[in-house]
């Protein structure tokens, strides 16, 4: 008799983002005449540019012709994209990293809950707490977790390093030692970015102890400051240490579009064995390559129409963002993040848990966010906003909130 | 300090089809002046039907609005996708499948190489022989499989089912009892179908045993006799013990655009923990949806239009595998599939290997193929060409087969 994998049983709860989902759409059935802000899922609302509609249209012509049509793509994708990667993201930026380190894929929540399987499940993990779902969620999946305590909200096996206000939302270096470490600067769900020296201190502890860290750059499009990182390669020593979770989703609005990456260099080994060549063997195995439209998608991105036009979507998220941190924080909140990042993170209400506010966010002035404690437990208290609607409707929505 | 996943290591080679690329394109460097004809990955070469492009150009046109963009999708597909499937591939056959037990996804490599996760670690599986690469590999990378008898090329925990001329390339039912038995037909490779009987002593069978049927039905559009099944749920039961895995890629050329699903029928449960929840739970947590656009062309795969323009392509390629078919068998050669199956199975002459073979029709009349021992044991000795090249390529790489 056949049995499932067990490890799905300790996951409490539904994925983060269903639940909220679950809870709108039941206030919107039993409301339907109220107009519902939405700020909480970190989905996109501009229309992608012109320069990757264009893109896309010269795509689907060559698909729809017998010279040009393609099937099967290259395993880790088509050079032409792997190369306006590394030109783009990495060369331009003095990081040498190269288009056959590159990984493309349908995006950066796939490689983020994929990339634990080339490592062996008795290894640790160390994340942030708050934290993405995705990391943790995966990780349980796959057996690597321990037992959840549901009266402290936390897995056995796994080490927390706890991201609150006395430390602005920057994790210390863990007292455990973990294998693995997931970062991801600029944060998600709380803003903040790190500068390069402090960076390059989780480059230097991962290079001491051994761990290789999981960097998540899918936010780097946000970045305003000139000390904050758009990549970890721009640390000494990162290419023996990290492999680095890229995303076309908050930088050209590609959530429905679906595309990322994944970089491994090639000197990043366990021994003898490079990561690079298994995470490639996964590729070939599990994957079948990102559309090919997609990818011609993806080019566009980095073409100068493309460039100019993704700057302009981007300012306007970012003013949007500017929009939320000053007009709570002129209201009395505690606010942070918003700066190198589309995510406001706020102090919610003394004596108000997350999801407390959540209902009442959602029910008294008809806005939804997300509850930081779906987070984690350092993230109870918090709650996030995201810079991705409309600028009216931040506007509404902040406006909304003040009135509380 | 971290470790790797010690599975990768056991993996022997890299993926069947990687080998071939690298072979015929070292070949065709050296040879520059030689056309050389493919028929060995099981790539299609039609360009997309004209209903395909105009609903993708449609889709992409939205994508470019504000008022019809659409970020994420769902989690499990587009309600629009799901109804057609539901509606075409089951309730029009008479199988009583809801569109809410589909989970759209980019591809059916991919679903069968990540179906695994959902069950224990301590599951046998038991998998045709010759077989899909993907089934097996995934497995090793998960650890299920035990070792690898490098002289025998078979693994110490994988139950292996022959299929040779004398089963007519058929499995018999296992000796020892599996936990997950994987069937694919028309199989690839080897192209053989099975009718409805036939299939329902499986279903019996899984059901007798507590056995899960994951059933990949990639080329059922390949099937010209009536009493073979498009579907295992046309079987009695097969809701309580089969998973059913579908492709865009055959039947609509979806191979560089990415479209597959998977039902999960919401009888089938382990004790009490329904499969159906663990795959939404895991599609929730590592995947995020196709893309829009691409759901959009997989609706339009079920118009008027898109149907009467699949047919046609199917019946090209149909000719194609009736030329191999009877082209090899005047030529002497034993040769089987073909019928209700994109692919012929031949039998390479006496004497020789399958990678023998394969390097003697490249370097001698070069036409690529796939070698049978690279799908598994029993298939050494054959080889696989498949129908997906151009009328006027296949008929040529038969010809030239001929003056072997």
């Amino acid at each position: 008799m056949y049995q499932i994998n067990d490890n799905y049983q300790k996951l409490p709860g539904s994925y983060l983002f269903s639940t909220i989902g679950k809870k709108v759409n039941a206030y919107s059935a039993a409301h339907p005449e109220k107009r519902i802000i939405r700020l909480g899922i970190g989905d996109v609302t501009l229309p992608l540019a012109p320069a990757i509609i264009e893109a896309l249209h010269g795509a689907v012509d060559e698909m729809g012709k017998a010279e040009t049509f393609r099937g099967y793509a290259p395993d880790l994708g088509y050079d032409f994209l792997r190369e306006a990667i590394a030109e783009n993201d990495y060369r331009a930026r003095g990081c040498d990293i190269g288009a056959d380190e590159i990984f493309v894929s349908d995006g950066a929540k796939c490689d983020s809950g994929n990339i634990q399987e080339i490592f062996s499940l008795d290894n640790r993990i160390a994340v942030c707490d708050p934290v993405y779902p995705v990391y943790v969620d995966s990780n349980v999946m796959a057996g690597r977790t321990g037992d959840y305590d549901s009266a402290r909200e936390v897995w056995s096996n796994v080490i927390y390093m706890p991201c609150t206000a006395d430390n602005d939302f920057v994790p210390e270096l863990p007292k455990e030692t973990p294998d693995l470490i997931y970062l991801c600067f600029p944060n998600n769900p709380t803003g903040a970015a790190v500068n390069r020296s402090q960076l390059q201190e989780w480059v230097d502890y991962a290079l001491k102890v051994g761990a290789v860290i999981l960097y998540d750059a899918a936010y780097e499009a946000y970045i305003t400051e000139p000390d904050v990182p758009h990549s970890i390669y721009e640390c000494q020593g990162a290419k023996s240490c990290a492999i680095e979770l890229h995303s076309f989703s908050k930088n050209a609005g590609f959530t429905g579009l679906r595309l990322g990456f994944t970089v491994i260099p090639k000197e990043l080994k366990c021994g003898d064995v490079s990561l690079h060549s298994m995470w490639a063997r996964r590729h070939g195995t599990k994957y079948n390559g990102a559309p090919y439209i997609v990818q011609r998608a993806g080019e566009a991105v980095y073409s100068e129409a493309g460039k100019a036009q993704l700057e302009e979507q981007i300012a306007y998220y970012q003013k949007n963002a500017d929009y939320i941190l000053n007009g709570l924080k002129k209201a009395g909140y505690r606010v942070s993040g918003g700066v190198n990042s589309p995510y406001v993170w706020m102090k919610v209400p003394e004596g108000m848990t997350s999801w407390e506010f959540f209902d009442c966010l959602l029910e008294k002035v008809n806005v939804v966010g997300t509850p930081g404690s779906g987070f984690g437990p350092s993230g109870e208290g918090y709650f996030r906003l995201t810079a991705f609607g409309s600028y009216e409707n931040t506007v509404e929505a902040v406006d909304r909130i003040k009135t509380l």
